[in-house]
């Protein structure tokens, strides 16, 4: 299922073809909508470079309460290229929009995702 | 009130003074958290460029359903340096993750704000 | 662009072609995403009647806070065979999920509709 | 349908019956839940005076994004004995935890509430 | 507590007692209003059957982002009728209007149901 | 860091240091915003008594769906004088505004709060 080059592949990474095993064993046809549509269709169009998409993907998810999504895009926007500064700027950055409990939330997230690099002797991002 | 050079005089251009006027007689401890807060300080913190805050807040906006905020910051986007179809780019990309009719609330914003361009003369950013 | 025999000509009716050139009006991929992925993919499925989907569609709109759409999927739920009291009943049905202010919101749209019907001569669905 | 001395009669004061006949007018049977279950059942209830109860609603009110509601509530709460100081304060508290748009938005309906109340020569509650 | 053919009978089967236990120990006032004006009095309306109430239900839970009050009426469609299919259908037809991430929420809802019925050696209703 | 006779003081006791340690672990920038915003700021305003803002708190957290918040202002509501019934009657008021499951799930958190309280031999307050 993967695609080389594809945005989903630089964004799951070596966790790509498990992500969508899981929403397969979910529903096979969500998976597909999400893999066709979200991905190959919506994230694959120009004029916004991947980090950016990754960005305001994390800002969504953050605004939604989503947390084992967000922490999904999280790392995906480390993987497209955004530094772990970035990604505190970006969760800091929606305090005067949504105000603390979404941020404080998402940067449980961002803690419990860069431990588990720590911990797996990846070297995170610079900050 | 206006500070030169800051991140609310580049996004509210010459209506600056009227929208924190407005924002003044409203209450004038909102307008002043605004400004210190989420302008002064928030908006000014280094690591991500304007342009960049600017699409993070068009994107929260749309999902929280604010239209005439979510105008101000498409205008304010544009300040900063964003075209129109970066624009067009960032409202598409919320589909997948909000679904369409916050989407479709979000393009109706923008189409209102291009329309006022156009009839003022002022050329619209190239596409 | 309209398609014969397809849910949303069924529920958009004589609206149709001006439905999707509003949309196309404001982003034109826009509505070619919401013609092919949420009309002719989901839409289409098997598994549910029309009926059922469109009363599913204003609950979900409901929840939303989204007035216009809802009023579109308030008469698409009509044109579909659902009878007043049954509209009426999907949106109190919602009151002990969501609360009053979102379900008064949706009575407003409901009210205007059916005025708008009675203006127009055309009968109302018996309740 | 007025109920002398009741939570429903201070709130709405001279308005009681007109709004609850626009509710009946939306559904009655909507009108009647309002009335019986979340007035004459929870309004009702000890423990909390009405004022605090109205600076809650007023609170999520704001919260949900109602506009109408809110307007209604800052009014009952004033009814109920809050001062202008004391209905600033309640919106400005919401800052933190569900950021500015929406207590922009309550500071709008807020001001129209007052802007009103002036024109009609009612002093305002001293602030 | 139980009610013969009542809506909530219907909908707990043999959990029913468990389940307005616990709200109970919650909160004695709170499961009254649950009992007495969400099922006794909302859901016993005419005018829609249970099993489309029920998918309303399920569409309302997912909305709200609620896992565990979405998984209790999940089971309720079950128990009135609803197919595996239709549930299937119901949270999918939810992606347009609300985006993957709450639908994605709903399916792992719905796997975990799905799962505990095949241990219990329950045949899942025919998809 | 912590300050005497401050808001955050009263509110979290002797949790006060571990609450802002954790903060800070989370991010310092972010820490230092909730403390001199959201707290020193905000909290110790004029106009509303501590009690009261921590019920406003604990409704517009209800309305959030943030779970722990939640429960650290419900315990900060204590602190500041709130009785166990002043927040029964504070959750059960937002039934009308929200719906049942916001308010089943803040329930949840009010009792596991107390039987905490139960279990350290800590007296709850008076019902």
């Amino acid at each position: 299922m993967s695609k080389e080059g594809s945005a989903r592949e630089a964004i799951f990474g070596h966790q790509h073809d498990r992500i969508f095993e899981r929403l397969s064993d979910l529903d096979p046809d969500l998976a597909g909508y999400i893999r066709d549509f979200a991905y190959d269709t919506v994230y694959e169009r120009p004029g916004l470079d991947l980090k950016t998409r990754e960005l305001l993907a994390c800002t969504l998810l953050l605004g939604l309460g989503s947390p084992d999504e967000l922490k999904t895009h999280l790392r995906g926007a480390m993987r497209a290229g955004a530094s772990e500064q970035e990604l505190r700027e970006t969760l800091l950055f929606a305090v005067p929009f949504v105000g603390f409990p979404r941020v404080v939330a998402a940067f449980v997230q961002l803690r419990s995702l860069l431990e588990k690099q720590a911990k797996q002797g990846s070297a995170p991002p610079p900050r």
